[in-house]
């Protein structure tokens, strides 16, 4: 039966959700063919079926999975001949760590740079929701963030410690081969490459680039084939 | 042959030094008997042998191997029928991840917070060597140190976010049975526990401190075995 994944939708078609990220490339590493089916922040009725309003939502067969943790441990166990997310039991405990490390620093760190150049590529119906739910999340206004982002661009860098120094050693976080833990970290920087006219990344930042290159090339370039901005390339 | 762990000795008998610490508790998962012969910091030449001055050095028959990673490596390949610190090549490869985590994440953290407490417990003909490198690594004095301690304090909560977000899924960070990364982790809790009189973890902080209980329960007490501040239990 058909596999369906339901995305976030941006204007001028982009797709800039990290969390849909994740599941794009958690199906293309597992290489099961899919259709995308993109909805915009207003159009949550279009995934009520899944009992909640978010995206990403996974309908794979009989199955209705939503939330990406969820969407990616589904994968895994359905299709177990396919190349592993986590690399074994050991993997998925220390891949959903980094789940949450992702979701609670990384993101935490990156979300008040990003999110007023997200807005200005949100689509024109879907502003004043996504202005009134960010600012309210994150005690914020559009402006203040745009004020202070020379403060938040200082404060990333040591954020990223961990994973640049993760990458000297090894192609990919994971190891030589990608995995979800990279998906996972490499979706935030789709994120800002989906919205943001600056690269986050200094040339400086050798090790950090090469590894973006990379995931930006897997899978046929999938990262790459969609409307972001060339600077983050 | 025999086995020996070098590792830091402070004034009253304190074992303070997490990087010892994870090769203790990775030691008593491989189940391998071993004999402890802790150094204070002037003893530098007590491990020359090894080639370097830091501890933990691991003798092992005949090898001798310096820096926690590279012991804990040794002891998965090593003894590979005892449990697994790592659970598996994907586990390895995000244990390194937290590791790097803990060093340039939690370790930053903790460390302008614990270092003048630990200057209280070091040896005193340690301690004007003890003082002029960590200021010079952190760029503060001792004394400033101190002064900003709430604001340390404060700033640490965020970092300890994944943690407890992950403690709230399963017993340990690694499942249901630890691994290396809480090794990893706890062992800058015996840090803490080991110099400081105050409980870094206020009394909100249920999951933290149940994963932490559990973990000074292992192997019999190891780690309650040492001379510490019963402030932590």
């Amino acid at each position: 039966m058909a596999v369906v994944l339901y995305e976030r939708l941006c204007a001028d078609d982009r797709r800039p959700s990290p969390f849909c990220w994740r599941a794009r490339l958690a199906l293309a590493h597992k290489n099961v063919t899919h259709e995308i089916r993109a909805i915009r922040f207003g159009e949550a009725e279009k995934v009520a079926f899944s009992g909640q309003a978010k995206v990403p939502v996974l309908v794979d067969g009989q199955s209705v999975v939503h939330d990406s943790w969820a969407i990616a441990c589904h994968l895994e166990d359905t299709y177990p001949d396919a190349p592993s997310l986590f690399g074994g039991a050991g993997g998925r405990a220390l891949t959903r760590l980094v789940n949450h490390w992702v979701d609670h620093s990384l993101e935490r760190a990156l979300a008040p740079i990003l999110i007023p150049y997200l807005l200005a590529v949100a689509c024109p119906e879907d502003r004043a929701y996504y202005r009134q739910t960010r600012e309210a999340k994150f005690g914020l206004t559009i402006e203040q963030m745009t004020t202070r982002r020379a403060v938040f661009l200082e404060a990333l860098l040591p954020v990223l410690e961990p994973l640049r120094q993760r990458l000297t050693e090894t192609s990919f976080l994971c190891g030589e081969r990608p995995g979800y833990a990279d998906y996972l970290v490499f979706a935030d920087f789709q994120w800002a490459r989906s919205v943001c006219d600056r690269d986050l990344l200094g040339p400086e930042e050798k090790v950090l680039r090469a590894w973006r290159s990379c995931m930006l090339d897997l899978f046929g370039g999938l990262a790459r084939s969609v409307n972001a901005f060339e600077t983050a390339a």
